[in-house]
């Protein structure tokens, strides 16, 4: 009887927990979940999967537990990942995470081959999904005889249309922190040849529209790191390369107002922030005066809040309201990111949404050809989210291939390989996540 | 015969040598000086003072000639002190630095305490010097019974009128790495009660006009800590306060320039700077475009260099010129200090400047006063420099002092007592470096 262990049972393991505890229905497969809280490892279980109560920095039951398993899958923090890999590689069973590939994690690739061992990273929806739609599309264009002129990639982790219901258009569905420090630093990305970088305080004026078929109209601005994905992919010599991410239209020219009164920068704390209302948060970042309004210096101080009912944003977040902010030493980021959690967060009957475009220019035949490959979930409900769906799907089927032994490819890799990414998506699509394409000649 | 060690034989310890020097002619005072560089320590030595190749980390030089000294100068970056600072802990030598009191050095306070041992750091310029002609004001208004209600302090090394001959009014009369990265992180500081935060991407926007009487108009922006001033300075209740840093009027309107582009971030490393042009580099951070000029574009992404003919300043520096770099793996703000240096180093005729304001508002009798306390130096020559006067002879005139027995204080201090500042005020206005006291009733 084939064994996976599955380590950490958050919010992030629902999908990837049915999916497994589904194919062990059909096979002869036992599911070990392990977490510190066995409590939340049984309630994933489903009295199906065997929980465990798991304590990753317990070495004896760590190894113990990897020796008995066949494949392991964490869905720990990243950091945590190098001790569990270090354990598959010594006792050679296969790995599988959602996460980067970190410099720790690819320091044991020539190990990993050495012990026929593979350990696939980045699994999951970004990083995950977008690789292997990306790359599916790319060997596809190279194998026709195309070369790749252009390629953007977006995706967005958002609120679904019919849970849409505050004028942000948007509402915490992954990490609230992510969301609040997202961009910070400079973003790198190739235009024609040009290497460009935009600074964290240009960062969200330089949006594009993007537009998905049945999901609507976004923004995209772009990510930190685009270049070293032509490596990734393969596309060393590419004149446009660029990564990004989607916000609902409207929301980035907004959320700039907070990039430039600096109240993103988790570097230093407030004096006195505990007993400090949200106005005089606010009124911490604007210039000094004995008569004027909150509400009437930040007009002046970014006159672009006066478009869009941008003002009226800020305000509905109660940003300039009254009430005491109640944590004592807090950056301007924590400060920010308590109010947004208590305005968007998602409501037990909310639904989220996952939206990604791969936009390629490419020639072939001498003919320019534009080709849009996209896909959207809405998801079930506010448990089996879309996130959780997009992020668990494909870990839980390359954990079953990898049991079926259909994978060749050993040592630390991403499933930029069609022998990884054709089953994978293959399986996405009969479960609801398919890309439409949609090419036209330019 | 009392001895002195002076550490760091560098262009800043120029005046101090000297002025020690000279206190040598009258005294029976022996002064060694010590570098890592002989040739550096004897041109310093002019033939009276004795100069060794001196290596702080060779354990068993630096414990003997701290052992033979009575009191050290300790002229090295500020992160060396250290060494030295034990050494003269456990060896009750008196030690005088013009660096800024490290958690390192404040931790040897009751060692050095218990040890009868003064050492005295910030005894400068700024700081130094700003210490000591603002504490004097701050007990002289105290002492005759007034409140202080505001108090500002504006600094700036600059170059003199007489070798001002570009367009920005600026040369590097001081570490050119620290003027590009200046203000980076978040400028804080109080006014009128309210705490206020300036993000790097406001600063250079939030200047104040100070006039110097016969030296000009300035413009200052605040400095990153203004707040642990009022501990230091003992005005723990202060409605307002502000330290800043003085440049010539316009200077920081188009210094702005390179801090919205994000040119003066440290942080990351361009690919292929080695190749590219400063024309190119300045590119990286426009929007790309097919036809527009690179002027075209910084026009409109930057409306306001349309004024003050900024536009004008970039290109007299050669920053849409199209010469090469020739920096491998640089950073923008490396890249940046590369082409300052080409066009703001002093040459050997030219003559620096430094000025200093002190603004304070308080209360007197039921009556409110405006006491401003200026000073300003013009430089001798490019060698004596008004920087390494104002550094050096204060650093000097403490270590005489200290060598006569003068300070009763022990442990870790700054120049804010009447016992230290006093006489050094005295004997620097002898010399030329004067403060002149303005106050008006308001």
């Amino acid at each position: 009887m084939k064994k996976v262990l599955v380590i950490g049972a958050g919010r992030s393991s629902t999908s990837l927990i049915d999916y497994l505890i589904n194919f062990a229905k059909s096979d002869e497969v036992l599911i070990t979940v392990g977490d510190l809280d066995i409590k939340l490892a049984k309630g994933k279980c489903k009295n199906i999967a065997h929980p465990i109560e798991f304590d990753v920095n317990n070495k004896n039951q760590r190894e113990q537990e990897v020796k008995n398993a066949d494949v392991v899958v964490s869905m720990l923090p990243a950091h945590m990942h190098r001790i569990i890999a270090k354990d598959c590689v010594r006792f050679n069973k296969d790995m599988v995470t959602a996460s980067y590939v970190s410099d720790e994690i690819n320091l044991l690739n020539e190990n990993a081959k050495n012990a026929n061992v593979l350990l696939l990273n980045e699994v999951g929806l970004d990083p995950g999904i977008d690789h292997m739609s990306a790359k599916k599309v790319i060997d596809n264009i190279k194998f026709a005889g195309g070369k790749i002129i252009s390629f953007k990639s977006f995706t967005g982790g958002l609120i679904a249309p019919e849970s849409d219901n505050n004028p942000w258009n948007y509402k915490f569905t992954w990490n609230p922190r992510n969301v609040v420090l997202a961009g910070q630093g400079v973003a790198q990305y190739i235009k024609n040849n040009r290497y460009k970088y935009i600074p964290y305080n240009k960062l969200f004026e330089r949006t594009e529209l993007i537009n998905i078929p049945s999901f609507g109209k976004f923004e995209g601005y772009p990510n930190r790191d685009s270049l070293s994905y032509r490596k990734i992919y393969n596309l060393e010599k590419i004149p446009t390369i660029l990564r990004g991410t989607l916000r609902k239209t409207g929301f980035c020219k907004a959320w700039n107002t907070f990039v430039q009164l600096g109240i993103t920068d988790d570097t230093y704390c407030i004096e006195d922030s505990e007993h400090m209302t949200y106005r005089d948060f606010i009124n911490l970042f604007l210039v000094f005066s004995s008569n004027k309004t909150v509400e009437t210096k930040l007009k002046h101080s970014f006159p672009f809040i006066n478009e869009d009912n941008i003002l009226d944003k800020i305000k509905w977040l109660g940003l300039l309201d009254q009430d005491k902010i109640g944590i004592p030493n807090a950056t301007p980021a924590q400060i920010l990111q308590k109010k947004l959690e208590e305005k968007w967060s998602l409501s037990s009957d909310d639904k989220d949404m996952v939206v990604m475009q791969h936009q390629f220019i490419y020639e072939l035949n001498s003919k320019l050809f534009e080709l849009h490959s996209s896909f959207g979930l809405i998801g079930k409900n506010n448990i089996t989210t879309a996130m959780s769906d997009t992020v668990g799907l494909p870990v839980g089927i390359a954990t079953k291939l990898i049991l079926q032994n259909k994978f060749t490819l050993r040592g630390v890799k991403r499933p930029v390989y069609a022998e990884i990414y054709k089953p994978i998506l293959n399986e996405l699509s009969e479960l609801g996540i398919k890309f439409i394409e949609d090419k036209k000649e330019l």
